[in-house]
């Protein structure tokens, strides 16, 4: 729990804060409603969802085109999430998985409103999400191009590009994929050519140019992002009957203090810079950005007590409810939902540690914390996200409740 | 798929290897079960299960004191293998969790042939385990002790130690946990006087001493091991009532072309040398060296393309169905189940990609490998632990099925 600024903690908003001591979150009180369900408690604020949301369609108004949002549901797919994303009209959602095209129907989105971008597709994937004609379809390569044209002659589809590492491509070494190795996903420039045949000799009509250049990319990385994007636009040259430019997700959110929000008015500056005159449909697939700050995981203090020079708070969930911590060193910032004392002078350095016999098990190491004592609870931040949707049954404690908070 | 060397390939044994060009698991054709049904399938072998728990029995009786074996269900809780187990009437189980204290039960394990040893233990979780008098119950830390002694006074208790960085322990920079920082597990030193004094306090004798100090090792890290076996059983001059030591798990495998299987006679004439005139029942708590290399991930090749300069293989599941290959960077090694060439003149290198929509989901990069056509199965070895059992549903692509094959 990082310490309060004069400005107030560096997380709170109009929808999170203390209220009488007491957080809140989309005006309820967050301890109350977990005391209210055993175990561990996911909480997702309705209204921060639509207020990111909104941020992003404002800054792809600011760009001049006319424009597609899709949400992407592997960031959370909890069903009254999605059903009310779909109800609110201002997004469609992207899927990755014939499951996930089940799911969206299913919470109200209509094909049309779906944007299908996966990897490893197989046939039986493909003779599902074929099944729908309205659905847009991206292919990730040569091989999906021709299973989709012998499958759906005619038809049109999107093609994903990679313009990372690209011949012609010289400031690579900028581009965010820069240094990596070749990654499995869309097409290189060095199989354009016969990605281009391909889907000409099956009779297919490229609709759509998709790329994802990055990922949780904030204001310092925006000049890479341009570039990246600049590499992904220059394929449109040979793509006459293109209408959407999908830009794909990435855009990144603060997760610690300091972290700065990314600046929509200058991506959106940067996008219209680069389009020049090109009038496209653009489409953006957020997922991240819409959810994760939306949403925390709220845990309760099962034990508190010292090992060796180290205070240990012990939770009663762990790891495989939330990886991203322990996998991806993002951190969730613990805050205590009824802080016993604010003043700074009474808080010391916690470690908090999950329920799963792992020792990288570890929610935060040496975090400030006021006073904890067993049944307290302590709510993760930044858990709307690739959280309860990433999570498992990993020594059967994969159990958990999850609600949607509407304002 | 490592080359074959002049005595075949590396990981092959009575029970898994190619007959007449198809790889056998127990006796069964691999690809012809894995077409038998849609996606993703493991598969355990029972007769590997039994020789792997004989091995560890061997080891234990060359010790000369009397032993229980507690097989760790959280590598592998799936049911007919537990059953299987529990029938063999050579393993007890350990598990960490009352979930799988329920699993344990209804899969024919006695109360009293169960131990527990979980982290961040609640309130609620104590009730469910001290339902069961005869559950062998290992206390984590002081709290714990407590928590025990104010819900089951004068009940017979193992307690968990960790004896790294212990005060008195100079040879501290050879143990396995050197140079870590301080773990949630056990209690320490520093707290040990504390911890006697609660049980005491409580009337709760203890029976057991529970230590484990390492994770996966092999004959490189046993006099690492040796050390940390001495600090642990060092312990012992404070418990008079003790009549079971638990040395935990973590007994390795071979992961790769070089790795040698851990000397079991070396493992046990080392134990005996540690254990000197002391006369106490031995209990180990193995799971990975039971089920790893039991298990197989059989896939299907989804598409076969060049991106860039390197080939790519996709296959029908991906790390979220066995986590270890993009978290642990422990490899599972693919192999094709009906190579179309065993001629390492016609291998080339490939890179086998899963079908979750994030970079990290590589099974395997530039692996030499027969050639690969859509519809070929791969079988990534050693996919018995840690798999299955963490596995998520992330992008909804989490469906498998398993089958454990008996002789």
């Amino acid at each position: 729990m990082s310490w309060p600024k004069s400005g107030g903690f560096w997380w709170a908003r109009d929808d999170l804060g203390f209220v009488d001591g007491r957080l809140n979150l989309a005006g309820h009180d967050v301890a109350r409603l977990a005391e209210a369900v055993d175990g561990p408690l996911f909480l997702y604020s309705q209204a921060r969802l639509l207020t990111n949301m909104a941020r992003v369609r404002d800054g792809l108004a600011q760009t001049g085109r006319p424009f597609r949002l899709y949400y992407a549901m592997k960031a959370n797919r909890f069903e009254p999430l999605l059903r009310a994303l779909a109800c609110s009209g201002l997004c469609g959602v992207d899927i990755c998985s014939p499951n996930e095209l089940d799911r969206a129907l299913a919470c109200g989105f209509a094909a049309a409103d779906i944007s299908f971008t996966g990897t490893g597709v197989s046939n039986r994937d493909l003779e599902r999400l074929l099944a729908h004609p309205d659905l847009n379809i991206n292919c990730d390569g040569i091989g999906m191009i021709r299973r989709v044209g012998e499958r759906a002659p005619g038809r049109d589809i999107g093609v994903r590009v990679n313009p990372a590492l690209g011949v012609g491509y010289g400031d690579n070494a900028r581009l965010i994929y820069a240094g990596q190795h070749v990654t499995k996903f869309g097409i290189y420039r060095e199989q354009w050519s016969e990605a281009l045949a391909t889907a000409q000799a099956n009779g297919l009509t490229i609709r759509t140019l998709h790329f994802h250049v990055g990922c949780g990319y904030l204001d310092g990385q925006l000049a890479d992002w341009e570039a990246a994007v600049a590499a992904g636009l220059a394929f449109l040259d040979d793509l006459p009957d293109v209408t959407t430019v999908n830009l794909g997700g990435g855009l990144g959110l603060p997760h610690q203090p300091g972290d700065l929000p990314l600046d929509m008015a200058r991506w959106a500056a940067t996008l219209k810079r680069r389009l020049g005159s090109r009038n496209v449909t653009l489409a953006v697939e957020p997922g991240d950005y819409i959810v994760k700050d939306a949403g925390l995981l709220v845990l309760s203090v099962t034990n508190v007590e010292m090992k060796r020079d180290v205070v240990f708070a012990s939770v009663d969930g762990g790891f495989n409810l939330a990886p991203e911590p322990a996998f991806y060193d993002l951190p969730c910032e613990p805050v205590a939902c009824v802080p016993r004392d604010l003043a700074p002078a009474a808080w010391r350095p916690v470690t908090i540690a999950g329920n799963i016999n792992e020792a990288l098990d570890i929610w935060a190491a040496g975090q400030p914390m006021p006073p904890l004592v067993e049944g307290d609870r302590i709510a993760l931040l930044n858990a709307g996200g690739y959280a309860a949707a990433m999570s498992s049954d990993h020594c059967m404690r994969g159990a958990f409740s999850e609600r949607l908070l509407e304002a």
